[in-house]
């Protein structure tokens, strides 16, 4: 993608952002339709189907070759990533934002034959967006983020990482993931994973990994952690795959090193 | 204590601890020294020390027949609750203030002859004050806070935990914990007492519970889930002992019963 065309769409992807973030915090004590989807705690609100139709009806509109992959359905049945497609989750960290009224995110990507070019996750209600281009750093709103450039040491780490995996489950073994627990500095949960690649991007955590997530919870985190010097792969350290789920973890290149060779690989099931 | 002197106090707390936060502010980017105390990760800085000294200061001028218990150790050898009593968290989450700049509190509770009357719990970094006075309800800053009135069940509630009880323990059966985290919506750790008390007396958290705090991390946050009809024990449904080290279990009514009934009854070691 040139830079003129990067930018432009950058400045829009920007502009409807913060647009949709405004519309939400101003309905935040609105009574919502709650629903679920794959299981009771996998939820959806009608504040999430309408944040994404407001981004369709945008893209369509002033961009109408553009392609979108959105986690309401309401965008394209996207098979490849020819051209340029939007990656969008208009509300990531839906139980937050129904039960906590904040710590969620508007996370939104746009990849151009398949290389990512833009990442914006914007905390709604912190009024916080943290922004990134190919090639030009990434940002919290106007502060230019450090790249994640001093060695970092798990023993004096903070990772994300949810609860469940730490109990018996499916895809990983308990026990490794104890072990990592033990091992770091720190483990924090957000339930935001659109947050927490933001905030490993910042710094604030060195490191985030889980067990299943889909590509528009990681697509533009992935940008933005890139962008920092950090690095993102599923925890078999291969790349991912942006039209699938995912395992994936993200981090600071030598916190992503060592829990990789000294945790992961014993803990894939 | 009559309402005259717990207005005064209060008043007086509330100037220092608003006071003592900016001051963090202020230096949040200056080098600070970092040591530690029982284990490599139970941090201390000189800004948890100057800052209790501050309180220390203040609270000796002006009301010099009040005690102190701080968390390191610059206030009065307490061995009885007797008289006006301040308990001071001067930086609860050292480990976020060092990793992080943010999500760290100061907690600081006022108790006379064993009743708790005051407490104050300042999220520094997002300048937002919890509020209480006993019989008076919690405030966050200005807006008084709902009582924990709806009823409320766990496989729709949110709870604050910390991923090392999911980890074989000296201190609780870590199965029943896992069961407990698959039971609930969701779990999350933040990586301060002091905030998750905060959590739940706004209702950000249903339940939020640690196997073992000190006074200074808890004092505070009772007496604000207090205000709310929220309910704190330790983990045997026992009262608090406010003057040691405690497993500590607040929530919303309902919740805590559920949770001591079905989970903690068969989790104590």
């Amino acid at each position: 993608m040139n830079k003129i065309t990067q930018d432009k769409i950058y400045n829009k992807a920007k502009e409807w952002i913060l647009e949709a973030g405004k519309t939400i915090r101003t309905k935040i004590n609105d009574p919502i339709e709650i629903g679920s989807k794959s299981n009771p705690n996998d939820l959806v609100t009608s504040m999430d189907k309408n944040t994404e139709k407001y981004f369709l009806e945008k893209i369509k509109t002033t961009f109408p070759e553009h392609l979108l992959i959105g986690e309401e359905g309401f965008g394209d049945d996207v098979k490849t990533l020819d051209g340029t497609v939007w990656i969008i989750d208009p509300i990531d960290g839906t139980m937050n934002f129904v039960q906590q009224k904040r710590n969620f995110a508007i996370s939104v990507a746009i990849y151009y034959n398949g290389v990512g070019e833009i990442g914006l996750i914007y905390n709604v209600m912190e009024d916080e967006l943290y922004s990134a281009k190919r090639g030009e750093g990434a940002y919290k709103n106007d502060l230019k983020l450090s790249r994640l450039a001093q060695p970092a040491i798990l023993e004096e780490s903070v990772i994300g990482l949810n609860h469940l995996w730490l109990c018996e489950n499916r895809l990983v073994n308990e026990k490794v993931m104890q072990e990592l627990v033990k091992t770091a500095r720190g483990s924090r949960t957000y339930g935001s994973a659109a947050l927490e690649f933001a905030f490993v991007a910042e710094g604030v955590l060195e490191g985030y990994l889980t067990m299943s997530l889909s590509p528009w919870d990681f697509a533009a985190g992935m940008i933005l952690v890139n962008e920092v010097g950090g690095v993102t792969t599923n925890i078999a350290g291969e790349p991912i795959k942006m039209l699938e789920r995912n395992s994936v973890f993200t981090g600071h290149p030598d916190i992503h090193q060592r829990i990789l060779n000294d945790f992961l690989i014993k803990a894939k099931k």
